[in-house]
Parts: structure tokens; sequence; C-alpha cells
């Protein structure tokens, strides 16, 4: 069965530690990024997000990055586990940044 | 100040209920979708994510839906609010959605 | 059947003009933006890109937009034409725009 | 400075191959898929798009495929192109892959 349970680390050098899972699949945690476009320096940020409990190790999940503690900006993931053959856990993801813009006519440049 | 308590409803007829909004800026609620690419029946799903409480009223926030009652795929959601002229609060999102798929190899279609 | 020669106007007020469609789909044109996150001022920019030619008239198509005019970067759009009622021909497109940046390590932020 | 022409593999196992970049930065080749979502056997695709000349060999591109002879599909691709130490030459790139649905309606679940 998948957990995201503990930490996982990033080719970007970025790693997260994911704090208990419930019953219900959801999870908080904190984000160490590597990388970032904001001018104050980074901080260890909230998590929060939620997993599938499927038995066959391989579910999706999602969560929700919040940088206030240096950023206006906010991120989201998305993705799978997979189990690598000898067992070890791979976490395949997909993101989205969301920077704060002025106006809704800046929205078009607002995520990455 | 920005709160993303109570409803939102989108273009394509989807809606969602944001509950309280706690100190944190961390939130759960439940997304009603009126689209889904899934063989089963649609069910209202649960929600979770994280706003900024910046008191300009435009915060950005993000939060995932998982999919699990009538699905193995989970989305996430990204965006910002906006005050229109008139008061009337908007939401602007980007959206990725994973769907599993049975091995790494296939990882480059599972998010749409 | 599906032909896009000719002027497309979208929400942002950005236009563009497309130039005759060869018989592989092939074609060229000029897209003239609304909208920049460069510091020169934008320009009316070639593009070039091809298209499905299916008697439906609910083509998909792609096109490149090089924006060498002002900037380093690099646009390109992804799509489909369907018909409204009444006969209005009607463009759904998405995009992603390359940022040029120094080195391998900035490219997670080089594309919206 | 950069130059396109030639051939290009990737991690999934596709590879293609540039033909001749004329002095607008536009050129024309030919993508091998390795990997795809159609019922169809895969084949050679024309491609179409637009470099940068930038002399420091750091390039923004982008390019159409369309997948015509075995599927309704366009896809679009854009990057930049490096240098690595040992002057191997890497692109880095984003893709949208566009698949044709049948109305409007359907329009949210078209791009991966």
């Amino acid at each position: 069965q998948c957990d995201l349970t503990g930490q996982w680390k990033n080719d970007l050098g970025s790693w997260m530690e994911v704090f208990a899972v419930d019953r219900q699949g959801n999870f908080s945690g904190e984000y160490h990024t590597a990388v970032s476009s904001a001018q104050k320096p980074i901080q260890p940020s909230p998590l929060i997000g939620s997993q599938h409990l499927d038995e066959d190790g391989q579910c999706t999940f999602g969560f929700t990055v919040n940088w206030e503690k240096f950023s206006d900006s906010t991120a989201v993931f998305v993705g799978q586990c997979f189990a690598e053959d000898g067992g070890k856990e791979v976490l395949q993801t997909s993101w989205l940044l969301r920077e704060k813009v002025d106006s809704p006519h800046s929205d078009w440049k607002a995520t990455r």
C-alpha cells in the first residue's frame, strides 16, 4: 500500500517531509525548496494534501505548498507513486506555480 | 481580506464549497464536478488546501481534490482571488489532473 | 473543411493573421500580441505551424511564434477549431511560453 | 551559435531529425515518436517550427508535430538549447498534446 509519510528528495535538490497520513488519505508536511524566483531568502514551507490509498502501491496524490513565509506564491503538485525494481519508491510529479499579479489582465502570465 | 469560505461556481458548471479557513490558511471542502473522464458516475469529492491571508483581497491559493469515490485520479488547482468592480469576487484558476497509469513508461501521458 | 487562413482575435486583444495553408496543412503568418512580459516594445512576430485537414471542420492545429523582434522567448500554441451555432468559427487554444534562462539549473522556471 | 539541424533523441526513445534551418530560423523535419495514445500504428510525422539565432548557443525554439498519419492529434514543443561541459548539446523541452474532441464542452480534457 502507498504511504507518502517520510522524506522525499527531487532532482533539483528540493526535499519534503510528509507527516502522518490519516485514514482519509489527508496529510500535512513541510517543503524545503532548493529553487525560488522570490526576492526573500527561502524558508521551509507548510504543505497540505491528499493521496489515494490503493493497495497496489501506485497511488495518485496531490498537495499544495503555501510559500507565505517568503513570497506571495502558491504551488500545487500532482503525481503518482511507483515502486522500482528493488523496492525503491519513486514519486513522479508535475507542478504549477501561481504568482500573485496585480489584476486579472495579468492572469495570463501568473502561472508557470 | 481574502476568505475562500463559501460556494464557488465555474464556467463548466462545476462548483465547490469551502468550509472554514483556519488561521494558517488551511481549509477543506467538497468539490462537485460537472465533467469527468471516468467510467463511474460522478460523486462529490473532498478537497483540501491552503490560501494566503493577504489584506488586499488578492490572495493566491491551492487545493487538491481526491476523486477516490469514482476514480483513481487526483486533481490540483492553483489560483488567485480578484475583486471585480461592484465587489464580486472571482477566482482565476489553473489545474492539473493526474490519472493513474500502469508504469513510469506511461508517465508522459498521465497528466492533463 | 477547416482552414485557418484569415484573421483571428483572442480575449486578451491579441490577434493573428494566418496566410495561405498549403496542401500538407502547413502555414505561416503574423502574431500581434496585446500582452508581453518583455522589456522592449511589442512588435508583430512571425508564426509558423501546421493543421489537420479533416472534412468535419474540427481540426487540431499547432503553431510557433518566434518573438525575436523584441525578446529571447518563443511561444507555442496548440488547439482545435470549432463551428458555433450560426457558423461562426472559434479556436480553442492552449499555449506555452519559453523564456531564455542562463543555465539548465534555471530550467524549472523557464516555461509558463 | 545554435543550429537545430540534425538528429535529437529524448529519454523516452523518441527521436527527431531537423532538416536545414533557414535565415529566419524556420525549419522542418521529421519526428519519430516512441510513445503514442493512438489506436493506429505509429508513423514518422512531419514537424515544422522556428528557432532564435542567438550567438551564445542557448536559443529558445518551438515546433509543431502533425500526427495526421495515424491520429487526429497535434503536438507542440517549446524549449531551449544548452551546451554541456564537453560541448555536448542538450535540448530542454516542454510539450502540449492536443487531442480532437467532439465539442467545446469537452475542451477541458483535450490537452495534456
